[in-house]
């Protein structure tokens, strides 16, 4: 019997704890040869932020739109914890433990994923409501909407929401 | 062949921009021939409530039911953002871009699940938690308890908990 | 036809309120025959820390990891509300309406899980990033990690990440 073992998870959020599930989950799977897309809506858009923002790029942004995309964190590893967070210090202390415990970071995690062929894709609904644009992503994922998520959870047989 | 697409959502957040989310994902659903179920509970109940509180119906809450209920957002369109919501401003100016970029409001989008036909239920242990009574709540909605929700789930082959 | 009916729930989150959707779910599930698996990872660790702390127990956690460790709910019952929770007092006046109107504490949740053979496992690597230990949690649980609880989501048709 062939079994259909593909797994969606659809990134939300934008805590570094819950990033670090997705990604625990997502990297888990493409490891037992599970094929797995993770669609990245609003704030979980800021883990695919390039380290470093791109110069000399222009947008057409409303200044509304620049004010949201200013305000997210500038890249997976600026995200806060949910919980005891105390702007950064609780995630810079877990990130301690977590070297000391061999726990890989979000940034280590996405470039995991990447090099196992996870599909990643940005939500372009979420990108125009936050004023993020391609050229602030980094490279190798892909841009879509919820008609593309559907089509890939209803191939699926493990859907999660984060 | 045959294929099972049901989709069913629990929405528990009571986010403005998680709402955004839920609608999303089910009205798309929807607009592809889905059959969507939406189970709101807790927090999620919030975006149930009509625009105008009825007057002059009576509940035999207790006080304490009534506070919580009081402390609620009012209706959909007062939810505020899990992030940046800066007491309403956040939310406000959310809603100015997605203005601009023809995004629906949560009002709007659960006036098209309505007019999609998705069946939306309240959770009635939530509404006794949280002193909410059915005159509060919008038209052509259902009432259920969890075995309810666990018997759409069996049916269907995507279940987020949002 | 034998119909697949097992159920999985991820407890990432340690607020109170999603605690009660979890165990909820997970009890109404397994009153229906149904096999049910929690998988408890980050936040969601506190909900199984026993009510006295075991005393004389030595372990070799560092000084971070006993700082996480200190700042985690104590046990179930002093988990927050994810709203209104006020210190403890929105959650001590959501547990005096629960009690008028018979809804069950996350404490009396678990003692129902247990009973009804749901089957509980703690997330080790969440484990140790957080500087828990096998001593502090309750008995009759499981101690594994994501491939487990993939194993565990392939054989089942409803998975929720909560």
């Amino acid at each position: 019997m062939t079994k259909m073992s593909k797994k969606t998870i659809i990134v939300f959020s934008g805590d570094y704890d819950r990033m670090m599930a997705a990604f625990i989950i997502a990297n888990g799977a493409a490891a037992m040869d599970d094929e797995v897309t993770m669609f990245f809506t609003f704030w979980g858009l800021s883990a695919l932020r390039k380290t470093q923002k791109p110069a000399g790029v222009k947008s057409d942004n409303s200044f509304l739109q620049n004010m949201f995309g200013g305000m997210l964190p500038k890249h997976a590893e600026k995200l806060g914890l949910s919980k005891f967070n105390f702007g950064g210090a609780g995630r810079f202390m877990m990130k301690k433990v977590m070297k000391s415990e061999n726990v890989m970071t979000v940034a280590e995690l996405i470039e995991t994923a990447q090099e196992q062929g996870i599909k990643m894709i940005a939500c372009t609904m979420s990108m125009d409501v936050l004023g993020i644009t391609k050229e602030e992503l980094i490279d190798g994922i892909e841009y879509a909407g919820v008609a593309t998520y559907l089509g890939e959870a209803d191939e699926a047989n493990v859907n999660l929401f984060i």
